[in-house]
């Protein structure tokens, strides 16, 4: 059983506004350092496959087909044992 | 300018529903290989500061004050340049 870490961050240029909403919320709490504030998601799973190659080609699918919206999000895997 | 990236999950033990819906999807999709799914969030940002450890101690206490739920949520951060 092995490990995938999935990482969806929106795209640039697509509009954040939880980032946006977050970034003042810091400002307000004394935090003007924090600027271009941007939330994405991540998901951990557990995952059975033979090898790590398999399991890296299941999640893209699975980022493919559900987890990420490739018109505005970016993703990114990490497989370990 | 510096960047921060700060990974928020929650604690074990603490249930996601989110995770489960998440789980329950994929297996419809014929993804059974996957389990124990968990959503978590990833907030990143530009950091002005004056050091590493400087972005750090700032990046602490935004999640202390605001960013994530120490009583239901890890965090972890991370410092890039």
């Amino acid at each position: 059983m092995m490990k995938a870490k999935i990482e969806i961050t929106l795209k640039n240029g697509v509009l954040d506004p939880q980032g946006k909403a977050i970034e003042g919320a810091l400002s307000g709490l004394g935090f003007q350092e924090a600027s271009n504030v941007r939330q994405g998601k991540v998901i951990e799973f557990e995952i059975d496959a033979v090898d790590e190659a398999a399991a890296r080609d299941r999640a893209e699918e699975m980022c493919r087909k559900l987890l990420a919206n490739p018109v505005m999000e970016n993703y990114s895997i990490a497989i370990s044992a």
